[in-house]
């Protein structure tokens, strides 16, 4: 039993070259399949806390601090999987994200920033401070997909 | 640009009930979408650190603690998305995680506190701690899927 996922790891592992860091052999469909992944963990996580800054759903601290946590974690988790690889795939992404890798690059580090901004403004729990933490969260969401990805 | 995502959070968020806390109403496919979601991704982390178990890969401390980190985060993901509501769609869940869903919730605990056991030894750093750390995290992976998922 164990054998069979140490087997499917290592499989991945080793496709993926040097552990971790070297992905330009993982499969493109692979890629694509985490890459989405990552989105759709964003959006389980971002969406109630939208719901609260429009005054939909309560203000929740504990679970805006949840929330912002794993989105800290989340928002890492997609750039590697933009491999150059990945470009005959069938998904969402414009040809931009590899013609201008700077640009996307810095689309990334504001969405990380942002992200950052909201973990600390849960950590003061001051209502006002993370609704408007989110809404620069919101807006580095909606930057990066009106550029990169297919409407 | 920003009311686009807003509102589309807001959606979600409105299903969703209460903010991130009350599942019930979220579409169950979208349920399942995010909980396969979350196994995806902490496929991508573990597996290099199968590799680096069975010394196929080097083994990268660096690497071990950022992809315990993110398995930290990604292993308490999955489980709200096994909401009653989502028993008939098409994945390879098991009914027994309903049936006998203390069981389910032990095996969760088991792997989240393996992963925590994890997180400690890589920010101690002993190759041969991590290694064992990676080994017991894997055992439950094997545990809960031979238990509950449909091979």
């Amino acid at each position: 039993m164990k054998i069979k996922l140490l087997a499917a790891g290592l499989a991945l592992a080793l496709s993926a070259g040097v552990a971790g860091t070297a992905f330009a052999q993982v499969k493109p469909e692979v890629l694509v399949k985490q890459r989405q992944s990552a989105m759709t963990l964003q959006g389980k996580y971002i969406g109630p806390l939208a719901g609260m800054l429009k005054g939909a759903v309560p203000f929740d601290a504990s679970v805006a601090a949840r929330n912002a946590a794993f989105l800290d974690a989340l928002s890492q988790m997609p750039w590697d999987g933009f491999a150059e690889s990945t470009k005959g795939e069938k998904s969402r992404a414009l040809p931009v994200i590899w013609s201008d890798a700077a640009k996307f690059k810095q689309s990334q580090d504001q969405f990380r920033t942002a992200v950052g901004a909201l973990v600390s403004a849960t950590k003061g729990g001051n209502e006002a401070a993370v609704k408007s933490a989110v809404g620069d969260v919101l807006k580095t969401c909606n930057g990066c997909h009106d550029t990169f990805r297919q409407n």
